[in-house]
């Protein structure tokens, strides 16, 4: 007895000790793999599998692997055992089996059919993990690098027809697939077919708005390697980033909507209050994601106080940064809001302001740490795609809905792009050319978020088929059309190998020369944007950061006391000084540094930059009145490396 | 019903969605308010409470709100239910309560005695986190971040001393508080406590094992920021990294140890038994953790192919070292091995070689990534540590046993120093001081690693009550030690403000100065380290690096054809280069980033240095036959910013 009791405790203890170590191993092995051939074709110029195809396929291979080569090992597999005593299912559950007590946590609630045999394989089951480890630990840096590397500059020029996208686009986009599919599902009921399943449309709206959620990763990854055309670049980037928000929120504020009744009638008031669940999510999220940066920037900034700067320990101020980047997520999280929209705008303003605090080495460790991140994680992500075909247990492979689902979403991707383009060339200066319009349609992949939003309800047979078809759709866009990307724009006659920089140059003293006033070059923008970056300009970046106009000469007179408290005392020595414009510039560089192959020296033109860079910000600004000549002499200036060209 | 389905399956997603928020949300609040704390302290130069011993402080008062503030939310708390059917405990259990089936996840095995009412309160519950965690996650960083961060020159001086404080000093340290411990338990016995417990000789040894791991965070934190003298911070550094290894191996081979008849005698087979585990593991780790760290530097040498080098690419290659590093602690843990040992010697020997290797870029990044992790995992333990007081559940408090741990503690860690720096003082040309040996005595310190060794097995009753006591133990040298570091140098009157390389170098000269021979500098390095160092630098050097003599000159005349294929060919235009010692410079500077203010110029510094500090490594190599003027130039010529004073 003794020494059984020795031996259990040892073995258990072994368990304990490699617990997780295997399959960590087998998903740093993929990753590994991962990394040497985007290597090897990085090295041959090779652009017809992107690492993230690449990731899928790994992931692929050892899924069969690992599905076909071990076995159930327990002998209870797929055995339901009766317990008259329980009424409900505690979250922990303490048995006594032959005289030891066993601690058992809680796991889910499962469906008599889902009960199979593979329940049993331990090695399947590790390998299968957790769903909230995609909303809680992989997807936050992915939409927070989203959000913190935007190019501010192009994207606020473009922002009328981002928003329409993102919004009314992924709108449309979900009612027609969610139509379609509906169409397919009452003809698989006809034909006998999906009995004794409930199929409502709500299930079918359910399908498309987490299948509108766009992910161009491969297509962008491309797109910036060949300097595609900047303005198809940023609506596509813009685009799939706020889309991602909007597709997220839809799906919950679906998957929340209870009619009263019949769950197939209409329901005017269950229908308004999901419109309004919407609303409030995402306003709520965008504005814990933003005040979480607002703090940030404040902390950053906090020089009125006698404390010595916090720029002057990077490593609390990365970690800092880290920290209350991370606790906008949770906090939106645990209000039940949602995290990842709330990260995604917290993002977008730590670029804002924040970013202007940091010290010039804080700046590049926030920016490789949220890059390593942003890569570690969409590489673990696709594995575990290409895993997730063969290790999950309970696919469900329906021929029609997956056919149905491939025309609905094509069908939705073109509902989506051509009206809505039309529509907004009726008001845009710079029409979005044709080709652009082509290549919009075919960059509409579906990747991460459609995977994760997916696979976070594979309870109920409809939801597994979805969740079956989602996975599909994913490999066939991410190989397809990921891999088509170079030959596409060649057919399309796409214009590749543009500066960013260059172009918005030539645009403003082509415009200048020609004259035109200062609204030209902000056609696009509506005055409520105009409004708000005056405002920004004014009053929040003085306050929460160093650059900008100090308040005093901002503020009216008789706020002349409080201005003089706010206002940062370096403000006053270079008065306008704007870090923004180099960000975006910096950044820029940065994405490309593991794809381009001189390294950049980014805290160098940081400095230089600061001062100097101005000119592109007030293109933004609308202050465009000083003509051609000094612009572009100001732009020169912000790239020393061209400083002997002016 | 229809309703109330609904209703559940919406809670149910609630739930899921939040998972896990509110608990990070509280670490990360922790985290966030200690970085703030350390913040305050920096700026008033406060050095009487430590980072860490702040972190642990917050960590006990939200301990004790938890505790108190929130309570039993489950009805089921406690209860133990009986299930005939089941035979033993498989990992997955579905159970069918009232018609609907529940998935739970096996967890652990639980004693009678250990099920109590605040089993069911779930905010405790969350809290206390898995102990994998902390050996799978937390652990991992913290360890590889020493060995990369290993001060190579000083560390191979002292390696002789190091070696014996940690072997036979741990060993020493273990089986002094294990007598001392059997003593008060045979008294503990007598007084009629610990009636029914099982208490052997070997759990006596256990608890030593376990306590003898001494972490020294928060002393060698103020050494480095008093810039305390050389010698001893790298006696105490070295110490405690390669102690904190062959304790954790040594209580895995006590864990193991099970004599074959009374438990109590003496069993011959079973102990050489356990020192064969003990070496096995031990050896076994090292292996794993250079060869992965081999394997790396390989990949990042690699230039005898077509492809690019690896180094053109930073992201992929941090990606990589990050990946590669993780495999070797992974791979340890899946063959039975150590994997923290593994990690250890995986950082060293990745300092040693692939850091040559790396681009300036990722030498940056991967020191900064490694750093930021270590950084947040250390401050996470800490306040778990402080968390864990209150939060978890099986607290045992003997005040005898206590008394006993602590009186041990001390007694040990006397036995280790004393005897042993009296006996290196033998041999040393240098001794080591009187108030040295006072000021490591002083230092031993328990932290993370005591915490992480204890908190792994709480089943057994014994096992609960060495848990609290060494967490006691953790409490108070970690306030009452570390906050007495600095009061403690100035009494015993250590010399402070030293510049590591200043002191090597008026060291230098002045031997130069008295003629003495080569030998007199490696005084304390044994034969087997001189051959092994000439080893090194003639052959593995070359083989990994692109630092080093060429292969085709260290190497005898009928290997050319081999050595040719084998050589770099950057080693014939500049030889003997090494960036060795810039890295012991440039990370001196790096962990001093979040203390000191001046932003570190590393990459630029990382370039001038590389060709020119050769002098070092030679000291270090015993060539030391220049005389003392090149010499001193020569380290001046490494610190680019004293040039003018050469």
């Amino acid at each position: 007895m003794e020494k059984l009791k020795k031996y259990v405790s040892v073995k258990d203890e072994d368990q304990f000790y490699h617990q997780g170590a295997v399959e960590l191993l087998v998903f740093n092995f993929l990753l590994i793999l991962t990394i040497l051939t985007i290597w090897l074709f990085k090295t041959h110029r090779f652009r017809f599998l992107h690492e993230t195809g690449g990731a899928m396929l790994y992931g692929l291979v050892m899924g069969l692997i690992i599905r076909y080569a071990t076995k159930a090992s327990d002998a209870e597999s797929g055995i339901v055992y009766e317990c008259e005593k329980l009424k409900s299912g505690p979250s922990t559950l303490l048995i006594n089996i032959t005289n030891q007590v066993y601690e058992y946590q809680y796991k889910r609630e499962i469906s008599h059919h889902n009960v199979n045999g593979h329940q049993g394989n331990a090695m399947l089951q590790k390998m299968t993990f957790d769903p909230s480890i995609f909303f809680n630990i992989l997807l936050p840096p992915i939409i927070f690098h989203a959000g913190y590397s935007l190019k501010k500059r192009h994207f606020f020029r473009n922002l009328g027809s981002i928003l329409t996208y993102a919004f009314l686009g992924t709108a449309i986009s979900c009612i027609v697939i969610g139509l379609i599919m509906y169409g397919f599902v009452k003809a698989m009921v006809h034909i006998g077919q999906l009995k004794g399943w409930e199929f409502h449309f709500t299930d079918c709206l359910f399908f498309g708005s987490l299948m509108s959620a766009t992910d161009p990763v491969t297509v962008l990854a491309i797109f910036h390697e060949l300097h595609v055309d900047t303005d198809l670049y940023t609506l596509l980037f813009g685009e799939s980033v706020l889309n991602d928000a909007v597709a997220i929120v839809l799906t919950y504020s679906i998957s929340i909507y209870s009619p009263k009744e019949n769950p197939n009638a209409f329901d005017a008031a269950a229908f308004f209050q999901s419109v309004g669940n919407f609303l409030g999510i995402f306003a709520g999220s965008f504005a814990m994601g933003s005040s979480y940066a607002v703090v940030t920037a404040l902390i950053s900034f906090m020089h009125l106080t006698k404390f010595t700067k916090l720029c002057e320990f990077p490593m609390l101020e990365t970690g800092l940064f880290f920290l209350l980047s991370w606790s906008a997520f949770l906090s939106a999280e645990a209000a039940g809001l949602t995290g990842i929209v709330a990260v995604l705008f917290c993002g977008v303003t730590q670029a804002h302001y924040t970013y202007n605090n940091l010290s010039p080495d804080s700046k590049t460790r926030t920016k490789q740490l949220f890059e390593f991140m942003n890569f570690l994680a969409e590489n673990v992500i696709f594995c575990y795609m290409g895993l997730a075909l063969f290790t999950f247990q309970n696919h469900i492979f329906n021929p029609l809905f997956i056919f149905g689902a491939f025309v609905a979403v094509f069908v939705a991707r073109a509902c989506n792009i051509y009206p809505l383009s039309f529509l907004l060339n009726l008001g845009r200066k710079q029409k979005i050319p044709r080709n652009f319009q082509h290549m919009m349609m075919f960059s509409g992949l579906r990747g991460a978020i459609a995977f994760a939003l997916a696979i976070r309800d594979t309870e109920s047979q409809p939801k597994q088929m979805m969740f079956t078809t989602a996975l599909l759709i994913v490999f066939f866009t991410v190989w397809v059309f990921g891999g088509g990307t170079t030959p596409m724009l060649t057919w399309l006659q796409i214009r590749v190998g543009v500066d960013p920089d260059e172009d918005l140059k030539t645009e403003a003293s082509s415009q200048s020369a020609t004259n035109l006033d200062k609204n030209t070059t902000k056609a696009e923008s509506a005055w409520l944007f105009r409004i708000w970056y005056g405002f920004d300009h004014k009053y929040l970046k003085p306050i929460l950061t160093h650059t900008g106009p100090p308040l005093t000469t901002t503020l009216p007179e008789w706020c002349n006391p409080v201005a003089r408290l706010l206002t940062s005392p370096s403000a006053y020595g270079d008065q306008l000084k704007d870090d923004d414009t180099d960000y975006i510039i910096n950044n820029d560089e940065l994405t490309g540094n593991y794809e381009s192959s001189a390294p950049t020296p980014v805290p160098a033109q940081d400095r230089t930059g600061s001062t100097q860079a101005k000119g592109k910000e007030d293109i933004c600004e609308g202050d465009l009145g000083l003509g051609g000549y000094k612009l572009q002499l100001e732009h020169t200036a912000g790239q020393p490396q061209m400083t002997s060209l002016a």
